[in-house]
């Protein structure tokens, strides 16, 4: 998994780590069981504290994306072939988008084009269709 | 404008006010021009501390939604009719909806459903034409 990083960014770096990471996972470039770097790997590795890096790893696991282990480290835990969302999820997230798609309307985005590229950004991801195996 | 705050969310309060506004805004019950209660009269309608509304008010200006002056206090300035999106908006946009959308699949949400979701709370919002006057 290749993380990118912006240091300049208004985003707290443990947000753009935790969002890199969700991305990764919705791409399918991070799956089921897949080890994540440890903690101080990667805060080495963009000359960060390893704190953050700590927070970003907490969220993901209260997320329920990752899972953390003493022994194996962080992997993940969840992808698209993981089933149906848990309980709550939908509702949080369609709260959450309500509040992107309000704000794409006060901005002026087109509402046509707004849907479009929602559609578009989707088809870049896996689609959560089970695998029966 | 009605304003309705959960205080035990774990989305801090000076975002749901923020959140809120920007709904409101969007769904056509605040406009160009309507003036926002004063941040004393926030804070004392919800027991809250007048510098968390300051927090969303300073906010809501950075992103052009409202303006606030010293006379009049602070005025919505941004409406779905107020033409095309300020330079950046958009890109920045796409970002953050790449990263729910992520979510979205990463948590086995179907795409379809999504799409069709998107579009649903879209039409409860005033679309973005422009009033040729």
């Amino acid at each position: 998994m290749n993380l990118t990083l912006d240091l300049d960014s208004e985003v707290p770096i443990y947000q753009q780590i935790r969002d890199r990471i969700v991305e990764a996972v919705a791409r399918g470039e991070a799956v089921e069981g897949d080890p994540l770097p440890s903690t101080r790997q990667l805060a080495a590795d963009f000359g960060i504290n390893f704190h953050t890096v700590n927070k970003a790893y907490d969220l993901l696991r209260q997320e329920g994306v990752i899972r953390v282990n003493r022994k194996s480290g962080a992997v993940i835990r969840r992808d698209p072939y993981s089933g149906p969302p848990e309980p709550g999820f939908a509702e949080d997230w369609e709260e959450r988008m309500g509040v992107l798609l309000a704000e794409a309307t006060v901005h002026g985005l087109d509402h046509d084009d707004v849907v479009r590229r929602c559609a578009a950004m989707l088809s870049g991801f896996r689609a959560g269709e089970r695998a029966t195996s």
